[in-house]
């Protein structure tokens, strides 16, 4: 029996996941706390995860800007690196004692110039999210519908029925720089303050936790076990079809302005 | 002669546009910074702008969480309010000074416990997001694909062919809490990290202005100006098939990996 493309690519893609050895990331692993949305996710049979983060602190050196067009900040550029990295919630409590490079303290930053060339420390949480292959762009749509039917307000359906599932629970936190005269790390918050934002992390983590498990649920309920038909909409009458499009044209109206600035 | 459904949608809200009053956000006008990128789009026949922001600077006193759910941090809530927000670089230094709540500095915190009911003060860059829809689905492919092209890496196709336009250029900075027993906005960070701060956003605007010119240069010529047929891909004969499909296998194989973590 012939395969088609997108089977084939499915298969090839859970085998990976099988071995997991090939990542790239600073991880290195799918973090197990991916692995029951993705097994749920990969049972249907028109969709298979083709990447995820269950959500993870990073705080991390920026990279050369000079070489980096001068502006963009916030990327990797050159000789950026991690400090530290993690998906668990019980390594963010004093993590500053557990990396290796010295730091100092200094609220002042004792005459130390910043400038657009600064290497700035960054202190990120960023929360769960899942890429998502899908078969077709209906069941692409319908995995869209799901996840911003419960806050995943983000997400989006990007190139070959890709769906990116993204929610926005986030901090990013620039708390000191690399001295590049003395190859220092200069923290310029107070221990205090670190303190208080790895706290306010850890209510982010449970925060995405409770919004995964929420999906999870929606998913679950309305597209693994779902007994609708393919199609959402239910067959309409030429006469329901006249009433609900003036219902509409009405709601419209009343709903006044469509367009939205901040 | 009759219109189709898009055109009227399209007509409405181009007025909308024109007339801008029934604006429910903050700024509460369209910001012109995003009206050159508007008009070059809308003056595409198959695609119109829905929202826009061109980038802006907030600091946000969060609700009550108490009243929400327990959990919820960064929203609204009950009781949240904007202490300030700009769309304009021009405001972005001693914005602290130009607002009319008393501010009290405490990075001691001076014993007022912190905990999951906190309501903080937070500072936050958004960079420019816009939302787009479009005539068809193939029209909002195109869209997507030449925004993702140029760095806007958070884009999607949503509901309705509406593309959302999103780079990820931000800054999500707690700042201090306000302190409800005695009714004081407490900053617990210096003066002098509010300052590093608001220069890390002016680079922010700078960057962000930099990539709403590279999306509108690009879209003006993959997309406004461009004289290619309708849709992308060219006729291929069998034989061509047949030598591209045996190449995108060997890539694939090549690839190896497909599978990401992070």
């Amino acid at each position: 029996m012939s395969q088609n493309a997108f089977d084939q690519k499915k298969e090839h893609i859970l085998a990976e996941i099988q071995s997991a050895s090939l990542d790239l990331s600073p991880k290195g692993t799918i973090d197990e706390l991916c692995v029951p949305i993705m097994k749920l996710i990969n049972s249907h049979k028109d969709m298979v995860t083709t990447s995820s983060c269950s959500g993870r602190l990073s705080v991390f050196v920026e990279g050369n800007k000079l070489h980096n067009d001068g502006l963009k900040s916030g990327g990797k550029g050159e000789g950026g690196k991690w400090l530290f990295v993690t998906h668990d919630r019980d390594q963010v409590r004093n993590w500053d004692h557990r990396i290796t490079e010295p730091v100092v303290y200094n609220t002042d930053l004792g005459g130390a110039p910043l400038d657009s060339s600064t290497r700035y420390i960054l202190y990120k949480y960023e929360p769960f999210i899942l890429h998502v292959k899908c078969r077709d762009f209906q069941s692409a749509s319908k995995l869209f519908n799901t996840a911003m039917s419960c806050g995943f307000r983000e997400s989006g359906i990007g190139s070959n029925n890709i769906v990116a599932l993204r929610v926005n629970i986030k901090l990013d936190v620039p708390i000191g720089f690399m001295d590049d005269s003395t190859g220092q790390l200069v923290f310029f918050v107070t221990q205090n303050y670190i303190n208080i934002i790895n706290e306010m992390t850890l209510t982010k983590y449970t925060e995405n936790s409770k919004k995964m498990q929420e999906l999870y649920e929606k998913i679950e309920l309305q597209i693994v076990t779902s007994k609708e038909p393919a199609s959402d909409k239910q067959v309409e009458t030429k006469e329901e079809r006249r009433v609900r499009k003036r219902k509409e044209g009405l709601l419209r109206k009343e709903a006044g302005s469509q367009q939205k600035a901040t």
